[in-house]
């Protein structure tokens, strides 16, 4: 999926929401544990009471691994379940040197068709590139993330630039592809930071995780994240997928991805 | 497997080798790809072609992940069949918040059962400590790589304190773990910044990519990397695994690691 055809998909949707499938065994509905594959049920489930209000979906790739090959298998039928028009993001924080990066690129873009991976940057560019070397599909480099060990290395100053990490993360790497294929990660509990980083990278998208749970604030993240394409994904995970966990988990699913909606709508007229 | 143990190997063997399984369908002998998983089928072949040699096997995860649930299949078959007083290490280079990187260590800890994963630091504390609460179970953080992107983020200087951000990762991070649980990787194309990094982290194993097909010195990275007991685990993967692609590629392992053996068996006299 391109640029604008994400665009257009939050235009028509009125939302920049994407739902985070972080499904975990230990917390979806009792029910559904005696299915054969209650992992893609439930994702099932949750994909048909949201769709309407997402554009894009995230499976953090940890939740399927921890099941072995069958967690796999899980994975593969959910992706394939996700409507087309949805973008779809394996959130897997990969990055290796070259002929190993381009591996995992095969891994989720052509063995599955995810139109995006979250990427490490640690090791610099060319464990980035082999990424980008696929037509149409996505890189969304951390940059500066929502967990509290984001202050340890993310912050230190470079001597030279007096640029933080995470700014030369994102100013280095934009000279490895637009924004066209390039997104960032930036914690919604760095809100103060989201006006600066719009600052350094005023076109590409930001994959924006901790609103909710984590404690980040939707209006300020959206204030100072959106630009005229609007260049906003914000992801909610548990606040939505796991805010029933009675029969009734979709429909609660449901209404909480309507009210992340609602308040997205209100955004875009407001701040875009 | 702990410090004692690997030490005990290492005496043993005469060798400080780690043997990497990044098996390739695209690489591996054509007479093996008829069999039902020619993936094992090799690595099994390798394995014991090099066990008397190798102290340590490290699958690179990418090769098993980009088939899909099948190469999750061989991992596990592979991982199985290595014998029990060799050291296993899921180069993964994972790392992701909390709770998440919790299952990522589940997935290599206790769905598989491999010693130790290799772990990428740019999220900080609270994405390694969780590999740590397995008790017998080791982190091997990425410190300084042998690819050349490793030089645009990991050389910055932090100017606080004058330190390059890979030396801020060694340094902290002894703050979370001890040398019984905690690795580091060095590249073996930095041997002029392994004393340096020895300095830094005395008591730590260092396992060192980078030797042979990527041109690191064996003899420099033993000379200034070697510690009392030992302190390294150097790796070699296709300079073993693929010095032949016929039907003696077993054998032609065997005569590499060998070699290495012999090598390594003078360095630990005239160095440690």
């Amino acid at each position: 999926m391109n640029k604008v055809q994400l665009f257009q998909q939050i235009q028509k949707k009125h939302s920049y929401l994407c739902v985070g499938l972080d499904t975990d065994l230990s917390k979806i509905p009792a029910h559904l544990l005696g299915l054969e594959d209650p992992v893609f049920e439930f994702n099932r489930q949750i994909i048909d009471a949201t769709k309407e209000y997402a554009v894009a979906y995230k499976p953090n790739i940890a939740f399927y691994e921890a099941l072995g090959p069958k967690g796999w298998e899980s994975l593969a039928k959910t992706l394939e379940y996700i409507p087309n028009d949805i973008f779809t993001i394996a959130d897997a924080k990969r990055g290796d040197i070259g002929n190993t990066s381009k591996l995992y690129a095969k891994a989720f873009f052509e063995t599955m068709n995810f139109d995006s991976i979250t990427v490490a940057p640690y090791m610099g560019e060319d464990s980035v590139t082999p990424f980008l070397e696929f037509d149409g599909k996505w890189v969304i480099l951390l940059a500066h993330t929502s967990n509290t060990g984001s202050n340890d290395f993310q912050l230190l100053t470079d001597r030279e630039t007096g640029q933080a990490f995470y700014e030369k993360v994102i100013l280095k790497s934009q000279k490895w592809a637009s924004s066209d294929q390039l997104m960032f990660v930036v914690g919604a509990t760095r809100a103060d930071k989201i006006e600066r980083i719009r600052e350094l990278a005023p076109d590409n998208f930001f994959l924006v995780p901790g609103v909710g749970a984590q404690g980040g604030s939707l209006e300020d993240v959206s204030k100072y994240g959106l630009n005229k394409e609007c260049g906003l994904l914000v992801n909610s995970s548990r606040g939505i997928i796991y805010s029933s966990n009675g029969e009734d988990f979709a429909e609660a699913a449901n209404r909480e991805a309507l009210k992340i909606r609602e308040d997205m709508s209100i955004y875009l007229d407001k701040y875009m």
